[in-house]
């Protein structure tokens, strides 16, 4: 067999051992008794140092230096080899008791975060947090100089490759420019609106109801998925087996439906991958921006459109009933309210870009060691009194323990969403513009041509393309921020 | 490092792959969207098959070696070790091929068999089985060499160590000897009760509700433990972290919360094994007879006993409201008719051993290639209607392919249930005659005397001593027959 033949064979291997982990995963946010987190921790400890002890075997090397000779059939071949090779550096630059510790010091942490963060006990958290901090920075430093890239840019890189400060600070200076005076113009026209509340409560198990309806018409498939509840809402898994929850407030049900909306883009993303590929790295999506950009096409640009709501108000009285002032006009304006707020899942198109960019500065300063741990609540609070107006402190529950993603150690991510929001607004523009029959459908609740386009211009390449060549191959066009600008503008001024 | 204590680590290390099989397995039969099946059956080929490699490495054998020449601290120590040397000698002569083709092969049996139960379709499902089979013997004639025993008695020792054709075959004779006679009395004696029945429909939730408070009654710890819904019920994990299972019918609510009983019983004697070794063999459930006369003492001696019938009904009216016919004598009627019956797990306790005795015997002979699986149907039949006067021709669904455990290559598993009631009787009237109070706390719903009773001298000790060192220390005495008969006489006839 060739080498490159036998490297896919072991990477089909680490594909597996990765399912079980995010099964793991899953399990633990949703199905897990409490009891069992510490065992749990260590477990997964095992299996990452496992599979790193794979990744980085004398045999993968072997391998990937013969295969290095050899020439490859195929241009998806020489692609997901030369993935194949990134991941090796990745991981050969690590010790591996210091994969280990990240896995179990996170999974820990972010086990605490839960307890903690309901008790607002930001004292107790620090020294944890501080913790998965110092671990980050020890593999961001020592793969900063395998890759001769800053620290932080390795951690981007990490969850969006070929993204990095360079290219994301001139655009994050023009949303922070542009921004905030949009929203004060948006806030003050918003005034006028005659807005009804909705009133609840809403059961449960209606609203979950809802949700799998709304599921259904994006195009789920239910025979490779499902749909349940966690504390912070997440998809995980693959093409043939792809997990989406939810949290549900009793006396509003517009957070949960939204969030089904969202998760269940990323969702499609996933079914819609290329089946060929499905066990090597490049059939897994190239992007988490672009992933995010996947389920915030589906929430942002359709599902909280004003052609979508005659459809999903009948849906929704469908399963809550034909409450007062559940019409398409009224949902409208629930669904594109624009206030600034604390936390960033629950915000607004308009000011989400400001929640990422304040948690972006923040991070690029605590991986450069400009600031610690310590410092972190007055730097939060000067940000968001800044970009928001808003008072956080005191209030860690609403402000830095909010997000599951320090505890986690996922920094680097936070980019992603926002550049998930430009690239979602340039692709159903011009999914739009190449059919011009996609939104009179997306009126009458049906996505298939939506859907058609996704999957052929972004989801069935996996990881064939990086996203800068993904959108110039949908779009004909590089990345610009005039298409979120400009929905932003037609849509709420 | 001593040689041992390094054996010590790496036995921790398959503890964990152990659990996250463990934790798949629970996954696929309770959670898992069924298009996922194939590539899960990958997924934990691979994952078998990297816990076999890790098993019968060089490292593993030098270490072995090694540590045949320290002297160990502590008894459970030596005994920890006696029980490593054996898991590395029955892996190391199974090639890892085998085990990956075993694994794959019984999950997609295991799958198939669900469609083709509710189908009736034994035709499609025989080639399945046919291969878990061929699989089965290919690895007990190989195991059979180096142990130098019979390939049925390899299976039997899978499941149940030091339990063998030799020990079971008297045993089972005498039952056949006996039970027939018995049941006949006992059927004739019963035709006298006046036994009403409880009317449903009864809703799954509050079924739901009822099983748990079962569990709660019983002592168990849901901070380190869940019940979910399966086709087949069963209790799953360790001590961290313990599920059960059950399955609802809509018009009896009487099989699912006996089964909750005896799922939980189980359970109990997980959540009771020593925490100190819990990652090493000798922290382990030291048979799995012996596993389940912790569940038959919970639901036969315990749950099903006229002592608890006032605090069950109790507990049933307040989950299933205040039914005609629903009082401690009718419930008691319910719980211990005896009746021929096609289903085992809904056998009661008299007619039960007949069932288990059929399947060892078929067992016994296929697997010592005197019958096929084309032979299977017609020895059923015959033996159905030899021991309980049934008939089971063309019925596969409530015959041949009731029980998951052919599918999944579980051969040699059966007589566990029979010497699990045969422990469990004489371990009862031990702990009764030890402290006379258990009774009459159970009376009011109390388990806990006995359950200090069953902590201190069964779960306690996990795999330390054998199934039958552990019965004399506990009883004063080797198995014997006398208590589970007398039981059956004192509450039927």
């Amino acid at each position: 067999m060739k080498a490159y033949q036998q490297l896919e064979q072991k990477f089909i291997e680490l594909d597996h051992l990765k399912q079980l982990a995010q099964l793991a995963n899953w399990d633990e946010a949703v199905m897990m008794p409490t009891g069992a987190g510490e065992m749990r921790a260590k477990v997964m400890g095992t299996l990452m140092s496992l599979r790193h002890q794979k990744l980085i075997s004398d045999e993968m090397a072997n391998l990937l230096q013969a295969a290095e000779q050899e020439s490859l059939e195929h241009a998806w071949q020489q692609r997901n080899f030369d993935l194949m090779k990134k991941r090796y550096q990745n991981a050969t630059c690590l010790p591996e008791t210091l994969v280990a510790k990240i896995t179990q010091t996170n999974m820990s942490c972010e086990q605490a975060w839960r307890q903690m963060r309901a008790q607002n006990n930001w004292q107790d958290f620090k020294p944890l947090l501080q913790k998965v901090v110092d671990l980050t920075k020890e593999s961001a430093e020592i793969r900063s100089q395998t890759f001769n890239k800053a620290p932080y840019d390795v951690l981007i890189d990490d969850h969006s490759p070929d993204l990095s400060m360079e290219i994301i600070d001139p655009i994050f200076d023009q949303l922070k420019t542009v921004l905030p005076d949009l929203i004060q113009r948006i806030v003050s026209k918003q005034q006028s609106r005659n807005i009804q509340p909705i009133v609840g409560p809403f059961a449960i198990a209606k609203q979950k109801a809802l949700g799998l309806a709304l599921m259904k018409t994006i195009g789920f498939n239910f025979t490779h998925g499902r749909l349940d509840v966690s504390h912070h809402p997440f998809c995980d898994g693959g093409p043939e087996d792809i997990r989406i929850t939810t949290r549900y407030e009793e006396n509003n049900f517009i957070p949960a439906a939204m969030g089904v909306c969202h998760e269940t883009g990323h969702a499609m993303y996933e079914l819609g991958l290329p089946k060929d590929w499905m066990e090597q790295p490049v059939g897994k999506a190239t992007s988490m921006a672009l992933h995010e950009s996947q389920s915030l096409l589906i929430e942002m640009q359709v599902c909280r459109n004003q052609a979508f709501m005659p459809y999903f108000t009948e849906l929704a009285r469908q399963h809550l009933g034909d409450l007062p002032h559940l019409n398409p006009e009224n949902l409208y304006y629930h669904y594109t309210q624009v206030t600034p707020s604390f936390i960033r899942v629950d915000a607004d198109e308009v000011t989400y870009p400001l929640h990422v960019i304040l948690r972006y500065e923040i991070e690029k300063q605590l991986i450069a060691g400009e600031i610690t741990v310590n410092d972190l609540p007055a730097i939060w609070d000067e940000k968001m009194q800044r970009y928001l107006h808003l008072d956080t402190k005191n209030n860690f529950k609403e402000g830095i323990m909010q997000d599951v993603h320090w505890p986690a150690g996922l920094f680097g991510y936070f980019p992603a969403y926002t550049f998930g929001a430009l690239i979602a607004a340039q692709l159903f523009q011009k999914a739009c513009q190449d059919n011009t029959e996609i939104m009179p459908q997306i009126n009458q609740g049906n996505f298939s041509l939506l859907l058609t386009w996704l999957r052929q211009h972004v989801h069935r390449f996996g990881s064939l393309y990086d996203w800068q060549t993904l959108l110039k191959k949908a779009t004909g066009e590089q990345l610009n921020t005039r298409y979120y600008l400009d929905h932003v503008k037609r849509r709420y001024l």
